[in-house]
C-alpha cells in the first residue's frame, strides 16, 4: 500500500496542515459518533487482524527505529520501551480484541426524567469529538490510544516521540487500512508526526479544532503541554507517591505492601517514591527497610530513619529535593514521622495528588487518612500499584489523571466522552 | 461588626495577597470537606436569616453603589441588575433556604465494587477544594455562588464587578458572620474585590492554589479569563442560539416556541439569536415572523426571509456579522434554508455550542437534529429557555458550561465536585 505523508497531502506549514487534519478529523468524528457499536467493534477486530498479518513489515519499520536509536546512543531502557517483537505484536492485537468486547459508553443515559411540566429530559453520553494525544517513543501507545479513541467514538490526532517515527508510521497505516476495511472514515486515526515538534505545538494551539489534549509521558512533556496548550488538557501521570506505615501496621503486611509499591515496576507513575514511618513502630520499620535494602532499593533517609537501617546498607542522606522527587527507579526517600498528623502534613506539602497509601490496623486512622489525603487514589493496606484502570475494572486505560476537573485517577472509555442534554417537548414554553 | 479589608489583612501586593487568601481558603476547605450535611445546611439557613435581619445595611451599601453608578452614567439596564430591594433580598434568602433543602453531593458513591481479588473499590464524590469565580456587577450572584460553594463543600474566592463593590462587601461580611455562627471556617467565603482587576489577574494565575475558575458574564469577560488563566477554567455562557423551523412544523407551535425562545428574557445566554426557516414552510414562516414583529423584535433578514415579512415591518438586511452575533436584546437574525442539511451546516459554522432547538413533526428529522447538533443542549419542540439548571431539575445552577470537559450545559452542585478513588485491601499486592 502506498501511504502519502501528511506533508505530501497537506503541505509544509505545520499550523495550517494540522488545522486541516483536525478539520478532516472533525468530519470523520461526525460519522464515527453515529456509528453503531457493532461497526466500531468490527473495526477494532480488523485492526487486530491486520496488525498480526502485517507483523513483518511493522517489525521492519521498528528495526529501523531501533537501529537509529542505537546510533544515537539511546539508553537500553529507552530502547526496550521502543522495541516491538512478535510477542508484543500479539499483545497489541489481543488488547484491541479485548477493547472490542467492552461495553460502548456512547449513548448511555446519565440522567433522565420526565419533568412536572411534561418535558422529557435525558443527559446522554456522546464522544468528545477530536482528541489529541502527545506521547513518548512507545509504539504500543499508538495502538492503545487509537483503539480507545475509536471505541469511544472519537477521532484522534497522534503525536508520538520522534524516536518511534517509522514504527508509528507503519502502525498508523495499518490502523487506517483496517478502518477503510470496516467502512469507517480513515481520518478517525491520523498522525502529525511528519511535523515533529512543530506538529506538537500546532496540536496544542488548535483551540476550537481539537476538543481535548492528553499528554502521556514524563514530567517535562506534561508540564510543557499544560503550560503551552490553549486546547483544554487532561493532565496525567506525575506521581510522587507516598506510603505511610502507621503505628499499628502489622510488620508482615507493611513489608509486602511497601516492597510491592516500590519495586513491582519502578518506571510507572503509581510506584511509591517516599516512605513515611511512624516513630512508634520501630520494629516494623526495621523489617521494611531491611526488605527494601535486600530488594536492591537505594534508600535516601533522614537521620531518624538512618538509625533503623540494617548494618552496611546502601543508603544516602535525604535532602529537601528527595521529598519532591519522582525517581521512577530503584530509589526511595524515607522519613520518620511522629504520627498520622505529621504524615498528612508531609503528604500535603510534597504529593502530586496521584496516589497515597496507608498500612494500618487502626480504623479511625484509616478513615482519617482516606478523608484527609487530597489525591486521586487513596489506598488502605494495598499496594499503590493498584491505581490502574485495568486493575480497578475499567477495562481499558488512556492514562491516569492527576487533575480534579473532568476525570481524576485512572481514565477509561467513559472519560473520553462528554454529555449532551436532549430535551423533548410538545411546544413547551417558559412562563 | 468591624470587617478588616483584605488589604488591611494581607497587604498591597495582589499576587501575594490572593495567594495567602487561597492558602486560608485551602485550610477552610479542608474542614468544610469533612463537615456533615447538617452543618452546611445550618450555615445556609443562618446566611438566609442574617441577610434578612441585616437587610437595611445591605440596602444602604447597595444605594452607595447605585449612586456611584448614576454619577458614572451607568445604563438603566446595568443599574437594574445592580439594584437590590426588599423583595430581591427575600429572594436571595429563599434561594439559600432552597439550597439547604437539596441533597448533598459530597460522599455519594459514583462507582463501587469488590474486585475478584477481594479489593474493595469505591469512587466517591468529594469537593473540588478552592473555587474561584469572576463575575459582573450583580450582587445576587455573590450570594448564589457562595451558597452553592458551601453546599458542595468548597471554599470560594469571589471577584465581583467593581460597580457592586459596596454591596458585595456588605454581603460577604454577612455571609462570613453566618459561617462563624454555624461554627464553620469563615474563610470558606472570601472576596478579592479589594484588589480590583489585579485581584482578578492574581486569581487567574493562582495555579495549584485555586482548583477551578468559573467566569460568569459576557463574552469579553469569559474570553479574557479563558485566554489568560493558568488555573483550569470552566467556560460558561456564550450562547449564539438557533431555532430551526422545519417543513413539518405546526405553525402555532412554531410561533409559540420561537417567540418564547427570543423574547422571554432577552439578556440570558439561552435566548434564541438566529431563526432558520425551512423554505418549504412559507405559511408557518410568515406567521412566526409576524408574531416576532408584533412582539417588537427587530429582524435582521436575508433576501428570502425579507419576502416573508409582514408589510411595513421594522427590519434590517442581515450581514455575515449577524449570523455570529449574540444580541442579548430584542434582535434576531433570520435565514431561509432549503432543508435540514443546510440548517445543520449553518449551525455547525456559527453555533457557540450552547443550545439549539428544532420545531418539527418529522420523527426522522428530530432524531437527526439531536444526533448531529454538537451543542450542550438540543431541544425538540420546546423553548431554548429551558436550558437552565432550575428548569431541568438540578435545583441550583452555578452557570451553563459551553465546554465539553468536566461539565456540559447547566451545572448544579455535582459539577462543583470531583471524585476520589478509595481502595481497601488486606495487604493486597500486584503479582
Amino acid at each position: 500500500m502506498s501511504v502519502l505523508t501528511a506533508q505530501e497531502t497537506f503541505g509544509d506549514d505545520p499550523v495550517k496542515s494540522v488545522g486541516l487534519m483536525a478539520d478532516d478529523a472533525r468530519v470523520a468524528a461526525r460519522s464515527l459518533a453515529r456509528a453503531p457499536r457493532a461497526w466500531k467493534d468490527r473495526a477494532l477486530n480488523l485492526m487486530a487482524d491486520r496488525i498480526e498479518s502485517r507483523r513483518d513489515s511493522i517489525l521492519e519499520a521498528n528495526a529501523r527505529d531501533l537501529e537509529r536509536g542505537r546510533q544515537d546512543g539511546t539508553s537500553a531502557a529507552m530502547l526496550d520501551r521502543l522495541k516491538l517483537d512478535p510477542e508484543r505484536i500479539t499483545g497489541l492485537a489481543d488488547a484491541l480484541r479485548e477493547l472490542a468486547a467492552l461495553p460502548d459508553p456512547v449513548g448511555s443515559v446519565v440522567r433522565g426524567q420526565t419533568l412536572a411540566n411534561g418535558l422529557r429530559m435525558r443527559q446522554i453520553r456522546v464522544p468528545m469529538g477530536v482528541v489529541g494525544v502527545i506521547y513518548e517513543a512507545r509504539p504500543n501507545v499508538t495502538v492503545d490510544i487509537a483503539g480507545i479513541a475509536v471505541k469511544s467514538g472519537n477521532a484522534v490526532l497522534l503525536r508520538g516521540g520522534s524516536a518511534a517515527f517509522d514504527s508509528n508510521r507503519a502502525l498508523v497505516g495499518v490502523l487506517r487500512d483496517a478502518l477503510a476495511d470496516a467502512k469507517l472514515p480513515v481520518d478517525c486515526v491520523q498522525t502529525v508526526d511528519d511535523y515533529g515538534r512543530e506538529g506538537a505545538s500546532a496540536l496544542m494551539g488548535a483551540r476550537g479544532k481539537v476538543d481535548v489534549l492528553i499528554p502521556r509521558g514524563g514530567r517535562g512533556l506534561i508540564q510543557s503541554v499544560v503550560t503551552n496548550a490553549t486546547v483544554p488538557v487532561i493532565e496525567t501521570g506525575e506521581g510522587n507517591v507516598h506510603v505511610f506505615v502507621d503505628e499499628s501496621a502489622p510488620a508482615e503486611m507493611a513489608v509486602k505492601v511497601v516492597v510491592n509499591s516500590k519495586t513491582h515496576r519502578t518506571s510507572t507513575c503509581n510506584s511509591a517514591e517516599t516512605l513515611l514511618l511512624h516513630s512508634g513502630a520501630p520494629e516494623a520499620s526495621r523489617e521494611v527497610l531491611a526488605a527494601l535494602d535486600k530488594a536492591g532499593v537505594t534508600l535516601h533517609v533522614d537521620d531518624r530513619a538512618a538509625a533503623l537501617l540494617p548494618p552496611g546498607s546502601d543508603h544516602l542522606k535525604a535532602t529537601e529535593e528527595d521529598w519532591a522527587t519522582e525517581y521512577l527507579d530503584m530509589d526511595m526517600a524515607v522519613k520518620v514521622v511522629d504520627g498520622l498528623g505529621e504524615a498528612l502534613e508531609h503528604i500535603r506539602r510534597y504529593s502530586t495528588g496521584h496516589t497515597e497509601a496507608i498500612v494500618t490496623n487502626d480504623l479511625a486512622n484509616a478513615e482519617c487518612f482516606t478523608a484527609e489525603v487530597d489525591s486521586a487514589a487513596v489506598l488502605v493496606n494495598a499496594s499503590t500499584r493498584f491505581t490502574d484502570g485495568g486493575q480497578l475494572g475499567l477495562g481499558a486505560e488512556i492514562g491516569i489523571s492527576t487533575q480534579k476537573m473532568h476525570a481524576r485517577g485512572p481514565m477509561g472509555l467513559e472519560e473520553l466522552t462528554t454529555t449532551k442534554w436532549v430535551v423533548q417537548g410538545d411546544g413547551h414554553v417558559r412562563s
